[in-house]
């Protein structure tokens, strides 16, 4: 029986959140309607304020209600360091992390010919001319481990050789806390791939 | 570093649905503005409507946009069965199981003295008078198996002791699908108390 087309419509709208499934949404509706409708408001006068007020950093992309989003207008950032994120997810991710003091450029995505996504959705152009303009000495690529993210990593680094700057990609292997036992094969070969000399021979590359 | 205050607020705001942590908060939040803004949209909308508008069933105490519920307003439901039930969460649990064709009553939480919650919150004078205006034949009290539940319960049969009316319960057991040597020793207590005769022996109680 068909209850009430409005909570069912309420319902039906908690979906498209990511991991939320039918029963999930259900009870996200009923919960708000029946013990918190402030909570309701909030979230939707949020909602409403976000979607008008937030767009895209001219600089860097991520996602901001300004022009300029707050690490590449501050002042207290390295400018001669630039990491190279997917998503302004993975700013959050680093920036709670605490020790990145450089700035960002975010892709919104990576390569994916299938879905129509090329250098032109990633913004690689704007990439490849805020190098050109100097203050970059380190671009950091820090691409998800994935075949996608890969391709773009060395798309990435595949159009700047020749240029005067450091091209670095992010450390892969055993997470820290991890127990070598439960970490799956791909990431034990870019462990053992990556490995650092810790004594012995001859010092570094 | 604080990257953007909408963003905050809007992340800070999914903290009141259930389940919901900072972490799958903030990913609702960015999932959202990066990839779907006309979800978001009609997200608001839906939670702008049904705030506006969904309120009480008159007689059944559920949530509804409408006067009383299309439970209560349909005549294709047996009006001498009533369920009391504690959420309109149960009430779509019972609906969409599909085999009761009776009415509810909804109320809207349990005895609960440490929370100030009594008789009059939960509106069993609305209860009581409903049964005894006569129509309904079987009260079924489908009350959670939890303490407060259970008192609940109680009182309700207690009050109606003397009335010309059948008051059960829903019955607590094994789960079927369920396994029983993975069932808890409260659901296999009740499991076993609750036995039926299948064969043999005087029939019925």
């Amino acid at each position: 029986m068909n209850l009430s087309p409005l909570i069912d419509e309420l319902i039906e709208s908690f979906r498209c959140l990511p991991g939320v499934g039918p029963k999930s949404a259900q009870r996200m509706a009923l919960q708000l309607l029946e013990r918190n409708r402030p909570g309701a408001a909030r979230l939707s006068q949020a909602l409403d304020t976000a979607l008008a007020s937030v767009g895209h950093c001219a600089q860097c992309r991520t996602l901001t209600e300004e022009p300029l989003c707050r690490v590449c207008s501050s002042d207290k950032r390295d400018d001669s360091l630039c990491c190279v994120v997917e998503t302004p997810g993975d700013v959050y991710a680093i920036e709670q992390a605490g020790s990145y003091r450089g700035l960002y450029f975010v892709l919104m995505g990576h390569l994916s010919p299938i879905d129509g996504i090329g250098p032109d959705e990633l913004g690689l152009d704007a990439l490849f001319s805020r190098v050109e303009s100097g203050k970059v000495k380190e671009l950091i690529i820090a691409c998800n481990p994935t075949i996608e993210g890969d391709a773009t990593a060395y798309y990435i680094a595949d159009n700047l050789k020749g240029q005067d700057i450091i091209v670095s990609r992010i450390a892969h292997g055993i997470p820290v806390g991890g127990e070598l036992e439960y970490v799956d094969g791909g990431t034990l070969s870019h462990a053992l791939a990556g490995r650092k000399r810790l004594a012995g021979g001859a010092q570094g590359e």
